[in-house]
């Protein structure tokens, strides 16, 4: 619990590595995390390799993070794996499609997280890479991923090199609703966001990108709609590729 | 890092409720998850009282496991809220596509698996109903979720009131690939399935469905093409109805 909540992202690396041994222990204590039919529907693919880490890193932007970490994990939702056990024992395995698709990032996604906690139990820092899904196609064909495997998110691991100051969140009744959704007033919304827009980072924020508000801030910067239309159309025609939607 | 390992999922729950300032404490520790760009792109629906969660249960087909829970946790995907921050503070969102919708259901499973986490750090017993996105547009309706907020996922969670043995899993080595991935042989699959292949549990399992293999108790009767096809085809109607496809 106090683990949980001290979790601070961690975007600048020791170079110092991080022993195959520990890593097992915290890969195997990822693959405890709850799956669906205990089917296990994901892969990890682990890189360490100079050369493949070079073949990642532009694909994630070139991320400083993605540069600096000693470890690369991309979680993939994986169908292949179960589809092929099915097909060598006489069953004739129907995961080629969308809910499936759903089910193994559900499960890639659990499996991730328990590997970002357990790795944090150990004193490394971690830090999703949001990128994977923007360039997936291109993931795809550096990491040989075979049809019915898609990746879903990426961990930068590695030992810290930085103690930054924890982020801030909303305060919890912003996200928590009792019984039924109660969608939100100009009011709420106003209380709710208020002392995020009023931190000196948000202020900064605004000031060093010449914008008027935070939230344009995301939209006009960080998070636009011109961007996520153009990955929206990308990852739906990888999902297709990749044999998950028809 | 050992409450990761000892992870079992409970289906059966004491009547004893959980008190409100203990789920307040377990819902924090879940809103430190890593979450993208710290937007907290997730909304948390907490089920409690009687008549919502009968209206609840049989779309989760009445499992027992929902029945017996004292709390329901919907996790969404929710990018409403953010919208409507954006809106009212002259800035023009663009989240209404597929991306956005990935991308809130990595946050609100990442937190969902926080909050699983922190709630077994407390004694509390947790299970994934991963029925949460086939009947999807019920819920949507139960739960009176406006667009671009769709149900991820649901925890059932409460005291335990059973000790199952935990279940099995592949070994590492199935999971986990180095540098890149390397696709399975027969010989691969035959290696990584036995041990779950020939567990009592995995033959009972197999005459009690009067089948050949334990993978044809997931095709024929768990996990059916046909099933899963009409449920992906629902899904992508919600999608297009919350407004996360055009």
């Amino acid at each position: 619990m106090d683990l949980l909540l001290k979790h601070k992202t961690i975007r600048k690396f020791l170079g110092k590595e991080v022993p195959s041994e520990l890593l097992e222990n915290i890969l195997t204590a990822g693959c405890r995390a709850s799956t669906t039919g205990n089917m296990q529907v994901y892969s990890i693919i682990v890189t360490k390799s100079r050369a493949v880490k070079e073949e990642l890193i532009p694909l994630h932007f070139n991320q400083p993070v993605a540069k600096s970490a000693p470890v690369l994990l991309t979680f993939c939702a994986d169908f292949n794996r179960f589809s092929k056990w099915c097909e060598l024992r006489k069953a004739i395995p129907g995961y080629n499609n969308f809910l499936s698709f759903i089910t193994a990032s559900i499960d890639a996604l659990l499996a991730a997280q328990n590997v970002c906690i357990a790795a944090e139990d150990k004193g490394l820092g971690i830090c999703y890479l949001g990128t994977t899904t923007y360039n997936a196609k291109e993931i795809i064909e550096v990491l040989n991923l075979p049809k019915l495997v898609f990746p879903v998110t990426t961990v930068a691991l590695g030992w810290p090199d930085e103690d930054p100051v924890q982020t801030d969140r909303l305060p919890l009744k912003a996200v928590v609703h009792e019984e039924r959704y109660k969608d939100y007033s100009k009011h709420d919304i106003d209380e709710l966001y208020s002392y995020k827009e009023n931190l000196p980072e948000s202020l900064q924020f605004i000031s060093e990108n010449n914008k008027e508000t935070l939230a344009q801030v995301f939209t006009d910067v960080r998070y636009k709609k011109s961007d996520n239309e153009f990955f929206s159309e990308k990852i739906i025609e990888v999902l297709k590729d990749q044999g998950f939607l028809s």
